[in-house]
């Protein structure tokens, strides 16, 4: 049997021992945006810290001005290269409870109509089932060979959940004990239930709020209505005129270091049979999609930028109608970011488009600077490494991972790379109906089970 | 002495008293739009029947489903004409009490550094202070001649500042009683200290509320923005596509039945000396006006049409950044109407204008139809009563009385023009700076004084 057969039996073999840590952890319920809960958080850390150990990795719970990290260590057969494995152990919040079937703190093994087995409960994927497919993969080299592969480093935080900020002051301070070649990361999605796939593409975000204020006090629309300067009127031509006729951004230079997708990924995207008549249903919407024309909505969605309107606010907002000018409104924007676009020169072109729209006397105020502003992650699809996962998936799905997009940014990423100097590789096993963030989540057991096999191959694949 | 110079003495001599009764009237705090005082302004009510009886008109009070009118009738010495005098006994609300500088209901004469004598109190002008002026100018009329000139009727409502619900059942009920040569209304401004004025171009008034829906929920602006349709852009699209690049309103047809300014009048309003700068600096904003090119901001808001939007409301709300794409968002719009376009016209155009621009599954809905919708009026400035209050002004004060435009509506002008088929002179005495609706409101003394000796030589005038 092969160094890494009689690892896949060691996985195969131990998989209900595996589900129940998993059960273990999940009854934990370590809400990290509730202080209520910060004595369960502790609980989880001291948890996987325990487990780490247990399995031969040299773990410890690490303090912060928040909520601890769980930093574990452990040498390979080759010294020569090091990953850093990264997860998170606290969870989201569990509200509205009366919409969740079972106790979200009481993990249910469930199967469905179609015979896939899930577990639900808050976190089965939302980290901990993501986790522990590594974690476990790991164990399982370990148990087999006495050590893994390659030198690995574990970091799980406890703060993800709500805006993780202890994690880049944990970072700086511990740059050169937790620096590696690459970052793993197990926090995304499988393309459907039997394909794989790698996220190579994020985007970046930046945002900005204005108030714009006309008149000194709110005015009567009759009496004063006409000569008046409207901040709604205002507003709504500030927002209109941020698009051309084609759907494109109309900032000058906002698409400066935006890249045209690669011919062949817009080949692979486009055999997905992602329509843009599936993308708009799942939105309850129907095709064209909106933005640039000439896109699909897949493409629009992982690989391009876009300006976003969050939120308007001014005037009555009240039931029926009341005749007033309001002295002043808002509106919050975001701009979503790819390639090498720049935060700040986004920003501040947005800013010059609202001050050249602003009548004689009409003054608008922005945001303070110190918002986020984070540029676009894209990790190349032919590194090294990235090919090396992609032939451990290929090998235990039966074909090639989907190399995708996704819309949203991933901070952790962002500060591996700027911190720390490393890229991530992101490779993870949820489904788009895993409901994190939401009532009633789950994880399905082929997910887990597939999930910890293909770690074990690419942690194998490494030396 | 001639028989209006009687009267005129006689309301000089009279004035403390006459002042004397406008103080008791103040202090009873007859606030429509709160349930607690209904029974201050049953107080009111019956404090202005007994007044009425006590000067020789026939007066009650009658009940309607909501507050009570006051109705009042007497012979004139000629019996062939006949007027009704419109007026109403409540006030506005007194918050923000903190701001008063003098007790609301506790009047306060105060003479000013220009020397000028003011009554503070929460209706000292409206309407209390103005409807007075012609009160006692009847019962001035009255005792030197035992009766007025003409066939008088006094209608005074409780309810004008709460949206006057009972008061067209009431005129529907009531219109063979209540219906006259002419409504005389002293609820309007001079020109200035120095300048009468009469009212003569109301603005009419169409509102709606439109509710743009998207996507089903809403949604993450990271994992779905970009093909999703945001109903905040789409309604600052609708919102911008309002106005074409001269400012004028781009619905078709629109502008149907909107006359031109006469050359008369705008050649009045011109040696108005109210320049751009001073009517934009009222509302602390600078020249030039917003609205349509080619207007001055008083022609603008005395005889120009308008959209104005009222209120938006969509997405994030909070302090900070949130990455939402709202499912729905909603404005509010009201239109200002002048000359004969149609109301219902104008909503018909404003609906298939949001139609029109709706993406392909996104819906807008709109507000209920029965919303207020009220056509502009314009009394024809040679009109003979028109002509006879003109040189009654012209005659008190020394000086024309300027033909004002009022860029509000008066629901009461409509509803007797449309209920008794009856004109309104809109005759007042307010100053731009007495505060209706706001801490503070006065009166000054010498617009209620000269206001009783110009209605007394209307009266005069009248046979």
């Amino acid at each position: 049997m092969s160094r890494l057969n009689a690892v896949l039996r060691q996985i195969d073999d131990g998989l209900e021992a595996a589900m129940k840590r998993w059960f273990d952890l999940l009854r934990i319920p370590s809400i990290s945006a509730v202080p209520a809960h910060a004595g369960d958080c502790r609980a989880a850390a001291a948890f996987m810290a325990d487990l780490l150990n247990a399995i031969g990795v040299a773990a410890e719970v690490r303090e912060t001005a928040g909520l601890p990290m769980v930093v574990g260590h452990v040498a390979g057969h080759d010294r020569s290269r090091r990953v850093l494995f990264y997860g998170h152990y606290d969870v989201q919040p569990v509200d509205p409870l009366d919409e969740w079937k079972t106790d979200p703190f009481a993990p249910a093994l469930v199967t469905g109509d179609d015979g896939r087995a899930r577990v639900y409960a808050r976190g089965a994927a939302d980290d901990k089932g993501q986790l522990l497919t590594f974690i476990e993969a790991l164990a399982a080299h370990m148990a087999v060979h006495g050590r893994p592969p390659v030198d690995v480093v574990i970091l799980l935080e406890g703060e993800e959940e709500s805006g993780s900020p202890s994690l880049e002051p944990f970072l700086r301070a511990n740059a050169d004990e937790l620096r590696a070649d690459m970052a793993l990361i197990c926090d995304t999605n499988q393309w459907d239930a039997d394909t794989p796939a790698i996220t190579t593409r994020l985007r970046g975000l930046v945002h900005d709020e204005v108030t714009i204020k006309a008149a000194k006090a709110d005015l009567h629309s009759g009496l004063f209505g006409g000569p008046a300067h409207n901040p709604l009127h205002i507003i709504s031509h500030i927002i209109a005129d941020l698009w051309d006729d084609d759907g494109r951004v109309s900032l000058p230079g906002f698409y400066d270091g935006v890249p045209e997708l690669p011919e062949a990924l817009r080949t692979q995207w486009a055999a997905l049979d992602m329509t843009d008549e599936k993308v708009m249903a799942q939105m309850g919407m129907q095709p064209p999609p909106a933005g640039e024309r000439g896109y699909s909505a897949l493409e629009l969605n992982w690989a391009r930028p876009t300006a976003e309107i969050n939120g308007i606010g001014g005037g009555y907002q009240g039931p029926g109608a009341k005749t007033v000018i309001p002295a002043e409104a808002f509106f919050k924007i975001s701009f979503r970011l790819v390639g090498k676009q720049d935060p700040l020169k986004v920003r501040a072109a947005f800013r010059d488009h609202v001050r050249a729209r602003l009548p004689s006397g009409v003054t608008a105020s922005f945001a303070d600077d110190d918002g986020g502003a984070s540029a676009a992650i894209e990790v190349d699809e032919n590194a090294p490494l990235v090919r090396l996962a992609a032939r451990a998936l290929t090998d235990e799905w039966g074909k090639e991972p989907v190399m995708m997009g996704c819309g949203a940014s991933i901070p952790v990423v962002a500060s591996f790379r700027d911190i720390l100097g490393m890229d991530s590789l992101l490779m993870g096993f949820g489904l788009a109906d895993d409901a994190i963030h939401s009532p009633n989540e789950k994880y399905d057991v082929a997910c887990f089970h597939k999930g910890m096999r293909s770690w074990a191959r690419l942690l194998d694949a490494l030396t």
